[in-house]
């Protein structure tokens, strides 16, 4: 996965860590609270070698911390760093749109609630500057000053 | 891809759609407004095969609509359906995260930007009851109404 995609593009560089399915199970885990390698293998089901694989990935990534917990360096956990946990918006919106899109109302598997109320959360929205929910239409892209070339050429071939 | 993850949960039945990297580069490209086959290749560098491959993937699973533009079925575009452009709120977590923790302030690539101002969006956020954002220690997960036993033990064994 590592670097598969060379455009200067955010979702590009986004993909290029996390654009594998089961990363982002791993993450998801993570977020549930997994920290330890038994729980996120029975959770998601991931063979060993494959979960070792990405649990690697995602510390060099510093998405997940690995923590020593034993005595000898025979136990660990895995728990999200700073910037791992900024990854929330995103999660957020994915289990969102899986319950309304793929299961559908009355059929949601897993629903993301507010701890301090029980409630599930709102629906994670695009908001403008007068705090009034945004639709695509509403919305462009421009080159920031990280564009390469190539990506000032893509972006103003498309956005006109 | 298709049907990959077993589990009700609707981060997995949003993975089993567009869990390959490919798949979000290509609605990306919507996002951004390509309609046509050529532009689609050109912005994306994937090759004709794989993306007549997700193309097709997209319009079966109704993200996008093929649309007949020609005469005789010779020239198409693909639009994102409603369902597709429900989307926004993961494509506009993903830039942002991508733009902040791949790239850096300062050199982000790509900015999405409210038409009306030409401003860049404000950070995609999950709000709670009282409009505070929330990070990921005020938020649980609970089992929905569509959980499967396997999913209800999942959540239980890790939401404690």
């Amino acid at each position: 996965m590592t670097q598969q995609h060379k455009q200067t593009c955010p979702i590009a560089g986004f993909l290029n860590i996390f654009g594998d399915h089961w990363t982002l199970l791993v993450v998801r885990e993570a977020f549930y609270g997994a920290t330890r390698f038994k729980d996120f293998q029975r959770n998601t089901g991931m063979a060993r070698n494959l979960l070792s694989d990405r649990l690697a990935m995602l510390v060099g990534e510093e998405v997940l911390a690995k923590r020593d917990i034993g005595d000898r360096g025979t136990r660990f956990e895995y728990v999200l760093t700073n910037r791992g946990e900024t990854l929330l918006p995103v999660l957020a919106a994915m289990n969102q749109w899986g319950n309304e899109h793929v299961f559908g109302s009355g059929k949601e598997p897993v629903l993301m609630i507010e701890r301090a109320t029980g409630k599930p959360i709102r629906p994670v929205q695009v908001l403008g500057e007068s705090q009034d929910p945004l639709e695509r239409r509403h919305i462009g892209a421009r080159p920031g000053p990280g564009a390469s070339p190539a990506t000032v050429k893509r972006i103003e071939s498309i956005d006109r």
